[in-house]
């Protein structure tokens, strides 16, 4: 059964990603390194006693809908009330309306513990926290007095509406419109699906941030509003009033994540031609940007699913190949009865990959959280380089950490054999839960173009050097630190920094001469380097903290085994695209 | 919807796999290249028409347990009989059994498109066709003709009965047993589990081998003996009779292969003492040869089973990729409308991925299949450098195959964006159907340890050398060719196979100086490294033909992205050792 790796959080919080520094800077106010180590070891226990044990009942049971009324598994409202109740979900809100305000590095942390322990229940405040962060930047007072005290504390859940069957990646194609009441309200028509949470019987409302066009808007992106559409309208007293017309008319059959209710909604109702009523947050026609406040932060959790889910399934392969017993591995005395499977090197490469991509994409992933809380609480300076740091690291936090999530899903099936194909084991479920993660929140195709286009020019492609720099100040202080058992470790890394640096420069030649599709061809296989790279920087930075031996030999064998993957990727970047455009055409016969 | 890709499938048969070459020295009688193509539509017809859309109804309904009789999926029946009375069955059988005695090069071929149709499907033939040879190989005359005709023309099914809970990889464990009854007949007694159609309602008889102990054989693998089990003991005139102590005891909740019952099965009655009634296959304690026998063939058309899901799947994904539209694609003009996701060069680097790893993965197995039809038909000397190449092949055909099997399922419900994760589309299907094939007839990582220690050492070390000179052959005509569209395929090539023969070099002495647990550690990325250079090595000979300007393109797609990472994989194998058994301390924590 999953417990929470503590040690690894907080070592990888205070270490690795700046934690340690930003408290001795009172960023924070007057959190302190023991607090912080309280909260995790309370989430920890949290996650591993009333989430886990519900993990695989809920994907058993599922969500159902009959009547509009979507039914949670069992146990799950309890579950989730419970959740809420400890204060889990105002760890981030603002203080002024009811939350901790925590650091964004704390919010990460816990958010992967909850989606270790079950992706599906932790899904519901994932959404939740991305409208508090949308409403807490961009709605009026009224909104926020009424709505961010309910959804701060978890006593509503928020939901994000932007894809419609036409307009996946592509919101500027949405066609759910708004009409103008007069009174400060809009009617909201259209349909939504693919909504996570969008109805379900947790909480007695829920409040659904809605993308839509006014009549007289742009078309494309430039013409999309945020709305708030909450299922009961809100009345005098702020308590549930009215039903409001949006009801869920669909929940979806999915390959995982069973017991998160993903639904059609229908905004408005057709025969009395009476729509939604919603109201505006942030300006007309600026609701991407405002949506983009949600989906930055949706990105860095979801990249922290992939960690999650890659933990779980290591955690529940090591503890099979401990107990499992089959063949004699290499060394073993004839005579010996069947040795653990854990001692065959081939289970143990397996392991040894789970958990070293495991860690890379956790230390990137506070990396990321500590560049948002970092901009957050810095001088206007700090803020714009933080920013950029933050914008740069998100795809790569989303992307890599989901593709590693369903490397390590698929690995811990293998080391289960049969067994992982059976469903009651377990494992196989992780895999189909941690499938959702590369599609969701942008895919992980759009990642590696948000990276290559976006991401690589910030700073006039100064801010991308610096991270490298960064970077290689690790890899030398690993050669100056002369530790035996880091093995090549310097060297490895070195070279896959450079593959970094030649790819990146690379990549910013072809944009900057306007070859864009040449770039865009090795935008995947560069999000894959960079990943790599900057995992495995982190790795040596936790290894030379010397507080841990298996830290040096887990980055070792990362650097010497993982890392070597870099400079087949730099090849497909700088000279991959001509094949690929060549081979275009063989798509079309 | 799925259709064979009957074109690929030829030209890799004849023009890269050599069965042109075989044809013409008359290896098969009179069987005539145009035999062959007519097999090929015909069965192209079958698997589109008949097999493949029962795959998703079948995966829906799966096989229903009650009151020890399994209920197989609606349609499924009709199918299998209509199949076999097709002749299908039949292809490979001896000729005075009733079979066609066709070549394992044409069953391959045809067995992928069966499993392109539908894995769970397939499946049944796949042991059946394992039965028939190891009874051609080792039963007596007595039994070969009381069951060969029956399992040949599909009229019955047969089993493989080997794992036990404690026995999985290691067949030595099992515990199973047997006692002879004095009149030639043995009574079995045991449990076995994950018995692939162990019980079904296709056919009115099921024939089991089952691998149990004789009460005076020695421990371990070398006191196992193989025995006929038939669900009903034949009668006088052949006809099921008197109903045998095996029963189904339970069918398992998987992943995927829904349709596919997967059995527990107990042989003999423990409140009675009355044992299932079973004779003896080939010589007491020789169970394991025999067993051997069915596994080899059954491990390449598990490997046959990666290369058809990835088929399917690549089929799947680009039908779709070329419906959907979203954003717009580099190149596109201003105001054009959304393009096909296919135009976008991310999209179309997976998709090209998946075809050039299935083309690949197509033409070793084909390779393998040819190797057995040469030992088959040859004279002794052929018989044992044709025996040496299929078994050297056949570790890497089911391996890497069914690797890249679930990597093309997994891309195939990337491409399809939130769609392949709902269930309702069939991609996801692909990925539960195609993750069992790592795991059974020999999980992927046995299958690395069998071609490192008891493949690579084959002809004194001489044949593996031998192999890795006929692929560089391949790159010197590449390099000769000077064809330009053939970009950089030649140096691309020449130093994959450089790097497959620096690896092989390496595990040689490794293991002729005894380290074999060095060796061992890279046993999983040589296999990967030897399938990519493999596979490459047969795109380029397939475009040197010249006979397809698509082939050309996707050979240096895959020659310029993909075998890139042969150098990663070997300096796995040859540095990457020592780390992963510095850092096992860490695993044992």
């Amino acid at each position: 059964m999953y417990r929470a790796p503590v040690n690894d959080i907080a070592h990888t919080l205070k270490q690795v990603a700046g934690l340690e520094e930003a408290l001795e800077q009172k960023r924070f106010g007057e959190l302190s390194g023991d607090v912080v180590d309280a909260i995790l070891e309370e989430a920890a226990k949290f996650a591993a006693e009333r989430i886990a044990p519900l993990r695989e009942t809920g994907d058993k049971h599922g969500a159902a809908l009959k009547d509009g009324v979507v039914t949670t598994a069992p146990g799950w409202k309890e579950l989730y009330r419970d959740w809420a109740a400890g204060g889990w979900n105002a760890l981030t809100g603002a203080e002024e309306y009811g939350g901790q305000a925590l650091p964004t590095m704390l919010s990460v942390a816990v958010s992967e513990m909850w989606n270790s322990g079950s992706l599906a229940f932790a899904l519901a405040p994932t959404l939740t926290m991305g409208a508090v962060e949308a409403l807490e930047k961009h709605a009026s007072d009224e909104l926020k007095a009424l709505y961010l005290p309910k959804l701060i504390s978890g006593e509503w859940t928020g939901t994000m509406n932007l894809t419609e069957p036409q307009a996946g990646s592509d919101l500027g194609a949405l066609k759910a419109r708004a009409a103008r009441n007069g009174d400060g309200t809009y009617s909201i028509f259209g349909q939504k699906i693919f909504i996570t949470y969008g109805e379900h019987d947790m909480t007695d409302n829920i409040v659904h941030l809605v993308l839509a066009r006014l009549p007289d808007a742009p078309a494309g992106t430039k013409g999309i509003s945020l709305f708030l559409v909450p299922k009961f309208i809100p009345d005098a007293d702020g308590a549930p009033g009215k039903r409001n017309e949006v009801y869920c008319a669909g929940i979806e059959h999915k390959l995982g994540i069973h017991a998160s209710p993903t639904c059609t909604m229908i905004y408005g109702d057709s025969i009395s031609g009476d729509g939604a009523t919603g109201w505006l947050v942030g300006e007309e026609n600026r609701g991407l940007a405002c949506m983009f406040t949600m989906m930055n932060n949706a990105r860095l959790l979801v990249g922290m699913q992939g960690v999650a889910v890659a933990e779980a399934a290591y955690q529940k392969a090591l503890a099979f190949a401990r107990e499992r017993r089959q063949g004699r591995a290499p060394g073993a005395k004839p005579g010996d009865d069947m040795s653990p499977i854990v001692e065959h090197p081939d289970v143990q490469r397996m392991l040894l990959t789970m958990k070293g991509l495991t860690q890379s994409a956790r230390a990137i992933g506070y990396a990321c959280a500590h560049a948002l809380d970092m901009a957050r609480t810095g001088t206007s300076d700090e803020a714009r380089f933080w920013t950029d740091r933050a914008n740069l690291l998100t795809p790569v936090a989303k992307a890599f950490s989901t593709d590693i999530g369903v490397e390590a899903a698929s690995l811990g099936i293998q080391i289960h054999g049969g067994m992982g194909f059976i469903e009651e084991t377990g494992a196989a479920q992780l895999l189909r839960d941690a499938r959702i993660a590369p599609i969701y929140e942008g895919t992980n195709g759009i990642q590696a173009i948000d990276l290559v286009q976006r991401k690589l020019p910030l700073g006039d492609g100064g801010h991308v050097k610096a991270y490298i720099a960064e970077l290689r100040a690790i890899a030398d202080q690993a050669a100056a630190s002369n530790r035996a058992e880091l093995g090549d470790t310097a060297g490895c890394l070195a070279f896959a920094i450079a593959d970094l640096e030649e790819a990146t420069l690379h990549l910013q030649q072809a944009l900057a001469e306007g070859r864009v599709q040449q770039a865009l061809c090795g935008a995947t296989p560069y999000l894959r380097l960079f990943g790599l790279a900057a995992g495995g920087a982190y790795l040596a930075k936790s290894a030379l903290t010397g507080e841990d031996a298996g830290r040096s030999v887990l980055c070792r064998f990362y650097a010497e085994n993982l890392l070597k993957e870099t400079t087949a990727l730099k090849h497909c970047v700088i000279n991959g695209a001509e094949s690929l455009m060549a081979a275009r055409a063989a798509l079309a016969e």
